[in-house]
């Protein structure tokens, strides 16, 4: 949708499971021409971007290894990279593989819920394979720059480290905090009805996508329990400070917690 | 502030601990007079609200109930419920006191962040004594329903327990949070530039008053405690299912949070 309506390329082609969909990208505006046909598209194409969810992308990727695709950039949005770019090696050697994650993103899904402004002033993480070549990531480069986003190489495993501290543990706190939410509800329904601010914030991560978030953390498993088992220690010890009322320790932590919240450590 | 600007009381007069706060107050047209001195506000008032963190409410309830104070009633804001009822059975007779708590908030505290238009939609919690009159609920119904928000009758041991809940929980996920992803952050500071909308809604909570937060925990600990053992119990439950890949109870979970997250069930 950003490419389409801010005229970056000649022809922006969809290629989507079932055709309704593909009627609502063409009057959505989100692209010049929408096909259920993956053959159909791949002709004449310079670049493909695989979006969908992490196992879907592997799978398209296995997919198209086996078809006859032009010389392009392979470039894939998959919210983690490891067992991506690793698929990415059985592609034929005339096209250049890349993966790459936008750091943004909404808990909503679906056509409706596009932005092409959602983008800008992003981050967005490109991960080379050791075949890709210094055009095929400057191409993908200016692409991402034109969109509005800022491009940073990393390696998959510290983007998939990252991304488990930063945005699937945030999930799966969201998560449990509805589950222990729910219990309470069992027994006083009025909770959902008090539900403030707060609660809408610190929850608002629970209403994502769950097939995208499940291939998500089937696929960032070892990374995402070493920021559960890291959280959960934080999280018993505050417990803990709470029932023995120790103040001092907990006006530390609290403090620390917000002068990080409220002014994170720039990276140099 | 929505009194003053909506002119629903014949004069608004703010008490302020420091001078320039009194200043600022006027200022920004929260109030109609500012004053340092309690005893000078307090002559001829109809409706006296104390508005700052829970213990201190407390200790002003106790400080009043050495005045010389008027006919009126005595309303408090405070985020929790059953330590200030408690206290405000010191007040002689002839005050009427109840408490309250709007459901409603911001991280962020201060004159400069105030805004009027904050309670409109919102529930706001009445907690009246044995010893209320009907009389004075109704008052405080008035002027509640005056800023745009809807009063509710509840015992204060429940106003707790489900603040617990929907607030507190959210508040201590999210100190948790800060400080998982800060365990990562000193090895690797990139994970606070990589942090986005995901991280920065589920942390939101975090950047509270640390004095306003660490009041709140030390008159809720029962019921916070429960919430606490409540969440760790389902969080290391989603950690367990996330490290045996056991997609399908996982599945079932992810989807009853999203459902209850998306559409919270109706209180009839």
């Amino acid at each position: 949708m950003a490419c389409r309506q801010g005229g970056l390329c000649r022809e922006v082609v969809g290629v989507t499971r079932r055709p309704e969909t593909a009627q609502q990208a063409l009057a959505l505006q989100v692209v010049h021409r929408a096909t259920t046909q993956l053959a159909e598209a791949l002709d004449g194409a310079d670049i493909i971007v695989l979006a969908t969810p992490v196992r879907n992308i592997i799978r398209q990727i296995h997919q198209l290894g086996k078809m006859n695709l032009p010389r392009c950039l392979l470039l894939d949005l998959g919210s983690t990279k490891q067992d991506i770019v690793r698929a990415m090696e059985i592609l034929p050697p005339h096209v250049e593989p890349l993966g790459s994650h936008p750091m943004c993103g909404k808990e909503l899904s679906g056509l409706t819920a596009a932005d092409p402004a959602l983008y800008r002033g992003a981050l967005w993480v490109l991960v080379p394979l050791a075949r890709t070549s210094d055009a095929a990531v400057s191409l993908a480069s200016d692409l991402i720059s034109a969109v509005g986003a800022r491009p940073l190489l990393m390696e998959a495993a510290r983007h998939d480290q990252l991304v488990a501290a930063i945005s699937h543990l945030p999930y799966v706190l969201a998560v449990a905090l509805v589950l222990a939410v729910a219990r309470l509800g069992e027994t006083d329904a009025m909770v959902w009805q008090l539900a403030a601010s707060g609660f809408r914030d610190t929850s608002r991560l629970a209403g994502s996508d769950v097939d995208m978030m499940l291939d998500i953390l089937m696929t960032n498993r070892a990374a995402i329990g070493e920021m559960l088992a890291c959280a959960s220690s934080q999280l018993c010890h505050l417990a803990d400070l709470i029932a023995r009322g120790d103040e001092e320790s907990l006006r530390a932590l609290l403090t620390l917690a917000r002068a990080l919240r409220t002014s994170p450590p720039s990276t140099a």
